[in-house]
């Protein structure tokens, strides 16, 4: 598929889809009723972040996502470096310097009244829009309190969690829940009441100096991946597995991973304090986290010159 | 809302959609890339049918999409009526006999940045498309070959069945297994091997004279419901309650109900053909469920006068 000339830089000041392979304002990008995307939840997405005008371990975000498609037998019509080019131009398009950057493919629309998903054209899109924050600063200055939910995540047997997907009721009705509570967010457990994770992010806890986060049922987030391997590189003892939710409410730290935020800080759950906030290991971690966004080997700058 | 004027009978010939307050050809009928219905799948469903102009059970499916839509904390702008008057207007305009007339609602897009649900307008769309069955005429008249998949339909616990909703990736990854082993359509498991749904439908067995189908985890289909009450008006033994695959293999029997198609034979599960095909019960069941069609209580009939 030849891709079009990037749109200079600016174009579309604020934000850039691209659709049907053109680049469009963020107003145009749709997806028809009858895409099994939609009407099946049949697709699978990616989010990649730009900080201070350069991609973060964008080559990790696309892995991943070619990963996904496959293991939902979809396809995109670009190569690797080709979407590479899309989602820069989304990002020089939009102006963004710090930038939420999506991928996404769809089964696409079936012949007319027809059932086998085999038939459907996928179809691809992206955009980029200014970074969105699981919590909001001031939230996290605050202080975020985190629910846990008795609602169960997908099971792996049912949906594998570890390909992107848009598969959220369970994640939106906790939230529904936790706000009723007057707590900020969410997370709900598995069928054994251990914690999976919450809407767009993996949660961990610090017990006694080793981090804990859970192995399976969970997104592998690619935050998630940083702070795993930071913790290797700074000796931080660390144990992949179950995570109780009792464990949670009596850990000495707790923070979140998203690729919206890095690693934040809870300080709260369920209305209660969490021992340290933010605690000496979840900082050391945060910090860690941004520093390691100017490594050149993790950083992918975005071209503004036309 | 006000609700537009019907266009006049035929008008959108061939199908006709009804999206953002206003009806629009099915080309027209889009979501946008940033509703929550899409990228979160947080949305509901349902699916009536007209049948020789008229819809059957209409009050049924309107009944269990209200139902969704609270239970779901989603809310659409129209009553009850004006939900009704719209998907006439659909079946009009669109000058079908046989219709697949659905009602959606989303979750909506939400303020820029913001990632609580309560804060998006929910948004409404219906369309009325030529009837679709779930497996077409001359297939069914082949003989439909059933596969019994190990994947698991996503439990209960985590997204309530009884909800309709898009939440299907775990079915269409069956579907692929079924068309890779040479079988025409699949249904799901749960995670103690018993069988649940299919892509649209629900499963049925009937052994040594007593009809058979799940209880729980699955949707309770306006079509289920149909066939569990002709079963007790004509006096035919059921059991409702755990359906193992085993058991749906040993069957004398297999069919399945669908708004698709009725009450629909199976002529052999994982390729062996099923014992009766088609059984003498499934042929009473499926001749009984057209003739309700004709019955006023069920009937709603489309004016196609402008």
């Amino acid at each position: 598929m030849t891709l079009p000339a990037t749109p200079s830089a600016g174009s579309f000041e604020g934000g850039c889809a691209f659709a049907d392979g053109q680049y469009v304002p963020l107003s145009e990008a749709k997806v028809s009723l009858f895409d099994w995307g939609f009407t099946r939840s049949d697709a699978t997405y990616d989010v990649a972040s730009t900080w201070h005008g350069a991609f973060f371990r964008l080559q990790d975000h696309l892995d991943r996502f070619f990963h996904s498609l496959q293991a939902l037998r979809l396809r995109i019509p670009y190569s690797r470096e080709e979407l590479r080019q899309v989602l820069h131009g989304c990002v020089r398009a939009g102006g963004l310097q710090d930038a939420y950057v999506a991928m996404v493919c769809t089964r696409g629309v079936p012949p007319r009244g027809a059932r086998d998903p085999r038939l459907a054209v996928n179809r691809f899109y992206a955009y980029a829009v200014p970074y969105v924050y699981i919590a909001p600063p001031e939230q996290q200055r605050a202080g975020i309190d985190l629910h846990i939910s008795d609602r169960q995540r997908i099971a792996p047997e049912s949906v594998d969690p570890r390909v992107k997907n848009y598969h959220w009721i369970d994640l939106v009705q906790s939230m529904f829940d936790a706000y009723e509570l007057g707590r900020d967010t969410s997370c709900v457990v598995d069928a054994h009441g251990n914690v999976t994770e919450g809407p767009g992010f993996n949660v961990f806890m610090v017990k006694d100096g080793v981090v804990h986060t859970a192995e399976r049922g969970v997104l592998e987030g690619v935050s998630r991946r940083t702070a795993i391997e930071l913790c290797q590189c700074l000796g931080i003892p660390l144990r992949l597995g179950p995570v109780p939710a009792a464990a949670l409410r009596g850990a000495d730290e707790v923070f979140l991973t998203s690729t919206g935020g890095g690693v934040l800080p809870i300080a709260k759950v369920d209305g209660v304090p969490v021992r340290q906030f933010p605690g000496p290991l979840t900082q050391r971690l945060s910090d860690a986290y941004w520093a390691m966004h100017d490594e050149p080997a993790h950083r992918d700058p975005v071209d503004d010159t036309p």
